[in-house]
């Protein structure tokens, strides 16, 4: 029996999604949980492998059982044996070989969120990236508009991947004032290694008035990795969602 | 030369805003911060002590000091000496025999969050009271409205206080859906310890149809403390403003 599960963490405890050797991963955490809960020897597949202090609303992880609990009751009796960090929000059967990465038309959402105050907030401090001088949202939104559509995205990727193509559609974008802060919404069949964090990086830029908007085109066109690029910090980004067009 | 500081911090970590013997108050920490940065041994003094786990927006405190560093410049000052959970968001002189506490007109200002949704939210868990139970908003707003108003508010108290008086005056409330939150914004003379939290955890009861809304009512009038009073979570509590009508 295959169990999909949809996760909601705060990585800002973590290493990252994936198993560390010295450091602590969400996948691990759950996979202790599972096992102690199943006596199973449970090892999940996760569908986005989100970086280290990366958090997520809506993570999906798949992992197969012979357990006797019903698929939708191991939310529940699996909350009870992980940290107040990490909670299951929605488990169910899915086919034997459904894959969380390996599916047709697979859309990814994530969101950035900039605190644009002159001081920092304690109460968001781990959920934002603070940034205390004035933003041009104008301009940080004309500069967005280049990323909408299919892009050889290299410029914004920042260590060479073992992924063959850099070209990924971003098939939604929003950049918005909420309150006092600035939020990038974007969809896409795909992110590079650090991608969202960089574009959120470069529109800082833009927004403080060092680049201009039309940079992100020169960036995406120049198809070149560079160094100096600003990434954003990690606790600003949040997994959003991951829809599946396919049935499952 | 008498500074006041506007202060916000996240109050998870800390045994609430009073020094504590055992335990770390938020009040040691500005003390040592400050101690330090002036070469002086500085003891601040708050308008508000907050409980332990409670969070504060913009709570005042004074010092007093004979640093050369200009009024304003404390908070940028300070800042570097603190750790990220608190933040001074403001410092400027005022006259030497302001108190914090001792002046005609002070109104507060609570903000308790009630995250009201099936499961828990790993990223707002130190900041919401999370309640599974779908709640009534319209019955907590009916009972919300007999707080307002001047009371006798010993019916939500639950230690008996050194304060002479158990009157207070509530100038304004608010209880809003607000997204998957129900957040009550509650503004008085006053507050008794864990007065907001006992409101919030009543009419808590009263959105699962536990107490009917005149149930407030009836704590009020009966003017006497009970033990089997629900509080609601400290996280839940944040102070969110001070305002003082006399000019400083």
């Amino acid at each position: 029996m295959r169990i999909k599960l949809t996760i909601a963490y705060d990585g800002t405890n973590y290493a990252g999604w994936q198993v560390q050797k010295n450091a602590l991963g969400v996948e691990a955490v759950l996979n202790r949980a599972l096992s102690k809960l199943t006596k199973e020897e449970i090892t999940v597949i996760g569908a986005s492998r989100t970086d280290s202090g990366v958090h997520a609303a809506a993570q999906v992880a798949v992992f197969d059982t012979e357990s006797t609990i019903p698929p939708e009751r191991f939310s529940l009796a699996i909350n009870q044996k992980l940290p107040a960090d990490i909670v299951v929000l929605h488990s169910e059967e899915v086919a034997a070989d459904w894959h969380p990465r390996y599916q047709n038309n697979i859309y990814k959402t994530y969101r950035y969120r900039i605190l644009n105050t002159k001081e920092k907030d304690p109460l968001r401090r781990l959920y934002v990236a603070h940034v205390s001088f004035p933003l041009d949202l104008e301009k940080m939104q004309e500069a967005s508009g280049y990323i909408l559509g299919t892009h050889d995205f290299t410029g914004f990727s920042n260590i060479k991947s073992e992924v063959l193509s850099s070209v990924r559609t971003i098939t939604n974008l929003r950049l918005e004032q909420d309150g006092d802060e600035i939020v990038l919404t974007i969809t896409g069949d795909g992110f590079l290694y650090n991608m969202v964090r960089m574009i959120a990086g470069v529109l800082i830029r833009v927004g403080r008035g060092f680049y201009g908007p039309e940079k992100v085109k020169e960036i995406l066109e120049s198809q070149e990795r560079t160094k100096d690029r600003f990434t954003a910090p990690a606790c600003g980004l949040t997994l959003l969602d991951i829809q599946y067009e396919a049935k499952q």
